[in-house]
């Protein structure tokens, strides 16, 4: 992992780039206190969260930090606390069977999950590699003989289930067997972490614990290569979404990198078109202002660019692709860098002043090896000084065991904070006291489910019947992504098997102009289908409820919950009401600013609050309210709404800034398969026209509309006018 | 207000205090923008957050500053612009009837209530002040005519219910006619101001909005004098609390400020013993760690040290009382000043690097004209690098019309957050969409009732029985108050009024040692009562609910109010057990660390979660959760807990640190009505006992006392032991 020379260079440069000597220092003082508390390997017993996993995990990021720092210090006190714990190892883990818990689709020795076995051996490869040439041939023999060579075994002929799959899981099971072939210069080991098990005897229709399959219909090939092949889109997308993105990014750079010092015949940071830095940097993209990446799929919310695999993306994607300036600025805010010379480089390079801004834009991933599995859209409008509205509309695959059924979902932030937020996963990671910090039941019940997404849910019903394995067959299409125009940004896609017999058509855009302080969201929701349905669309708005302009029945003595299946058993009703005016505003207060949803009502549609939290015996949801609109009886529906976020408020002031909307009311002026038009006015009197052709997404393509006695022509599949 | 040679100086030294020049510069830019969009002076409508409130109430701050940017930069276009605009309001004003809205207990003419008129008046007369030998003298006439005296009266001698108070209403009235008069040169008004009106006429037994009586009984005198006199204890403690007392010390030290200048033989800063500056210090030190006040009964939280009304405390208390190294870091973090010689003295010793750090320390304060009303005790214990535990008890009085009904109730904080809250006023402060920005009817219902608090509700009532008369009559009383052990900080009170024939004694600690990571808070609440009763004992966590280890019956289906009447029909019940364990524990989770409360039960007791939302039509209150332990059926009861704060855990990192509590068991060791003692035992073996003496505070006394077969001696009223 770090070879002789680069080593050396580091050596001789120390002094002159004060984040890696910093980092250095502070890693010592840390290895150090680990050093003087003493070795503890104890059996394996706990899941995450409990006493021994947390040790264990412990122990693999100090024996690397331990390793690293005996190569560059050359302190003999690091390579010999690697070796007596690995000699500890070497001495438990001939005696372990299988973990106690036995709860994974791949249970694990040293933890519950082989997944936990493998992040041992990428992280303690790493340390045995760093004290190789310190150890006595013996300790080798044995170290290899009793610990690592078992231990790569059991995770690949041992798990093929775990091993032979094209998921993050196998990313890092054939990192860890490739890694310490590198190190063993087992050739054997390695081969088989490049290309997979030959054989491996894996039952069709076998899932893991999320629910994902273990094969892909068609898969035939295995290992890292294939990981690379197989785990992104052209363009780096990742299927599962960038909170586990974050986590396989560490085991597909580490064993890169140790592949390009190892075997600089293969080219790795090359291969595929340099797949790698791709996926660096749509990791990087896919994040709202404060770096945080989009909640797609399962992710806990919070995760960030700051993360410790980020640090490491970061660090390599500079070292070995192309030395981007942009990537030195996201190094400084982690304020942390590689204990090699990757690291050195960037803490080098920061001290130099060669970092240049790292600019979020508009953009759009697509999904899918081939890149034809529809994709996300990242809409961006920045206003202001630092302000921006960040729009993102999902219409990806399915993303295996760990995705929602939320096609055609979206989430919105501000430059501060999420302004109509995605749940996340119901999980507290590792934290021991929620259900051992693995899935809790609700992110089933809950957290996948359709209701739980800013999506239209047909009859209470979730996407594809809530199947993973009907929805792995299946993708929404953009329909068309337009960022040129960056006042009216737009994104439009379309679905027409996440409900059978159904065809939803989901268009949203980002407008600005100066009569408008913030950006504005437009979203039009067009569903057509062959049988009569209830169609609910939901905004999970972000924070308190300050006005509606429609009346309501409150239920202020008794709750009962919304519905019994698909996630609304989980929602308490709170209230319902209609509205005879065509248009109901609904105002909320979130992080210092307001927001007004503008929305297009029939005097049938029930308008609802409710609130998250029934059967939810051991409070693992979070109480957070939304609003939904509900048609029923219909076969054919247009939804539209406009978000305007306006003003500001702080308790410290008590002055509030453009507390009301601007936006006066909205109308749907034209409806066919053909056309869709609607117009809103503003409080100065500007009439805004938005023109939508729903079949021919053709850039060149001319439209001409008679609406409302007005004729309307235009090129291209949308646009907006205002007089 | 800015004396000539004071304007003078500032003139001169203009370049020298880069922070007064910056903010010089900024309010020349909000002032000229003001000018560029011309006076508008519309006729009076709206409540607070309506149209003509916000403009008239823009319009007096920006008078005020256009006024004193007349004087320092003698640029005319400041003074034409104060002069056309005083003479819009001299045209409008006598064509004004009451306000239409007529909603409040003292009406008034430019705004919905007397007291704005008054803020308007303070601001205004300093603008007069500035522009005074600008205008021509048939201008004075007219405006002091048609405008300044005619309000003046109005506020006076038209309200004596609003000017003869002791009340921060009346502070302000007696301030804007004192201010006005000394402007227009007028002696009987600045009388009137400061002795207030010899007749008023008021009813015994009037009260005003908030249910406030107009006057104490027993009061005689008025006016600025007896509110300096009235409003605060000895040591500038102020009953209504620190939100309110920010908000009237602007008043108070803006008159102060010209009656220094004008009528110095008063000597107005030596007024009672430096009253003014004890009061600005008493502000500054109910703050939390962020500066923020303790919302100590009405109050919206969220206030802080930053606000205008503080900046000009800070400035004119650093200027007046001493120049306190330790205000110019507060200055600092307000990053603003005033534009007077005060501020600028803050700027220029600030360029001087003279500030010096404030240090929050724990201290009480007594409440009440004469101090003997009670108090407040704060408890502060530093830990680690910036780490502080912070608990505030209240055993003060009633506070008047925004007084809560929580006597003996705390609240919690470490360094960052609310860690067990006090919930403030039910009211969004000028926010138009929630009840025109005015106190919420669940202010009443809900924010005042004694289950809103942390402290013992008896029979599902309210202290007093919600009566605010009679909780002006009584208080509780400190019973001692120890900090000179900073590892062993100790408050205790007790109270007899506020439940009939029921007494409370409430102790509580903060202990610091080295085997914690981090102090805890030890609660032992006493209760006697001459009939049998129900006790509840909420503890208002702050965060998600991560474990709990007793059973519990969850309303997973169905939802219903906890109680009927008294706050009680607000809280939705969500769960209910028991514990025959004798100790329970729960551990929440908030600001990213964890929180585990460890409570003496008896087998019968209820433990009930519970959450607030219940009879809320508008979606007026926040969703928190509470954990409540109730006794029934008893005269007599002991509740003890310790709740120990620990550990750590971010979602980028993802690895809980210290995530279990350390302390093991809790018991009651003792009672009696001359002592109680308490112990508990921590994970490494630890055993703590705590002594006290129940009827005797005496820090001299010396006592025995012979508990489990041990034998105790100790002095003073508590001990802490440990082995």
């Amino acid at each position: 992992m770090l070879t002789p020379e680069r080593v050396q260079n580091i050596r001789a440069q120390l002094g002159t780039a004060p984040l890696f000597d910093a980092i250095l220092a502070e890693t010592m003082v840390e290895v150090d206190a680990e050093i003087a508390a003493g070795i503890d390997v104890p059996v394996p017993r706990d899941m995450a969260g409990g006493y021994t996993h947390e040790r264990h995990k412990r122990n693999f990021f100090i024996l690397q930090k331990a390793g690293v720092l005996y190569q560059i210090t050359t302190d003999k006190k690091y390579a010999v606390y690697v070796r007596d714990m690995l000699l500890a190892y070497a001495k438990l883990y001939p005696t372990l069977g299988l973990h106690p818990t036995n709860r994974s689709y791949a249970t694990g020795k040293i933890f519950w999950q082989c997944l936990n076995d493998a992040n041992w051996l990428v992280y303690v490869s790493q340390a045995y590699d760093c004290v190789y040439d310190f150890l006595k041939p013996l300790e080798r023999t044995l170290l290899e003989q009793d610990l690592f060579r078992p231990l790569a075994d059991f995770l690949s002929v041992g798990n093929p289930q775990f091993f032979n799959r094209i998921h993050n899981h196998s990313t890092w099971g054939n990192a860890a067997v490739g890694m310490i072939g590198l190190v063993m210069q087992d050739k054997e080991l390695v081969d088989r972490a490049l290309y997979g098990l030959k054989t491996d005897n894996i039952a069709e229709g076998q899932k893991d614990n999320d629910g994902g399959f273990i094969k892909q219909p068609g898969q035939i090939r295995a290992g890292f290569l294939a990981q690379l092949d197989g785990s992104f889109s052209p363009d780096g997308y990742f299927t599962e979404g960038p909170y586990y993105l974050r986590y396989a990014i560490y085991p597909f750079l580490l064993f890169s990198k140790a592949l390009a010092n190892n075997r600089p015949a293969l080219d790795i940071f090359g291969y595929r078109d340099g797949i790698l830095k791709k996926a660096v940097y749509a990791l990087l993209y896919q994040t709202d202002a404060q770096g945080q990446f989009f909640p797609i799929n399962d992710a806990q919310k919070g995760m960030s660019w700051l993360a410790r695999e980020v640090v490491t993306a970061v660090d390599l994607a500079y070292f070995n692709c192309g030395r981007d300036p942009a990537l030195l600025s996201i190094a400084a805010l982690q304020g942390t860098v590689l204990l090699d010379e990757a690291g050195f480089t960037v803490a080098r390079d920061l001290a130099k002043n060669l970092g240049q801004p790292f600019h979020q834009k508009p953009m759009e991933f697509v999904d899918g090896p081939d890149g034809k599995q529809g994709g996300v859209g990242i809409l961006r409008s920045p206003y202001g000084n630092n302000g921006e509205l960040c729009l993102v509309l999902k219409y990806s695959a399915q993303g295996m065991g760990h995705g929602h059924f939320d096609k055609l979902s979206y989430a919105l932030y501000d430059e501060t904070a999420e302004v109509v937020q995605d749940y996340g996963a119901a999980r507290w990671v590792n934290i021991d006291q929620k259900g051992g910090g693995r899935y809790l039941r609700e992110n089933d019940t809950w957290a996948k489910q359709t209701i739980a997404h800013n999506t239209l849910v047909v009859n209470e019903q979730s996407n594809y019947g809530g199947d993973v394995e009907t929805g792995e067959r299946f993708h929404p299409d953009r329909y068309f992504f337009n960022t040129e125009n960056n006042a009216a940004q737009a994104v439009s896609a379309k679905d027409q098997h996440a409900y059978p017999g159904t065809r939803m058509h989901r268009t949203m855009l980002l407008l600005r102009d100066s009569i408008f302080e913030k950006p504005l969201v437009l979203d039009i929701f067009r569903v057509n289908s062959e049988t009569e349905n209830q169609y609910d669309l939901p905004t999970w708005f972000q924070g308190h409820l300050l006005a509606q302009n429609f009346d309501y029945q409150a239920q202020t003595t008794t709750r009962a919950p919304l519905g019994t299946a698909n996630g609304y058993q989980h929602l308490w009703l709170e209230a319902e009401g209609k509205s005879p005016d065509g248009n109901v505003q609904i105002t909320w207060f979130g992080s210092g600013r307001f927001f007004t949803q503008t929305t297009l009502v029939a005097p049938d549609d029930d308008l609802i609050f409710a609130r998250l939290g029934a059967n939810d015996p051991n409070f693992n949801l979070r109480p957070d309210p939304v609003f939904i609109q509900r048609k029923k009886g219909l076969k054919n529906a247009v939804f539209v709404s406009v978000i305007e976020p306006h003003g500001l408020y702080t308790p410290v002031a008590e002055i509030p800034q453009n507390p009301f909307p601007h936006l006066t009311a909205l109308k749907l002026l034209f409806e066919s398969a053909a056309y869709t038009a609607v117009q809103f006015t503003t409080k100065n009197g500007a009439l805004w026209t938005v023109l939508l052709a729903n079949e021919n997404a053709a850039e060149s393509a001319v439209h001409e509309l008679v609406a409302a006695g007005k004729t309307y022509r235009w090129t291209g599949p949308f646009t907006v006018l205002k007089n």
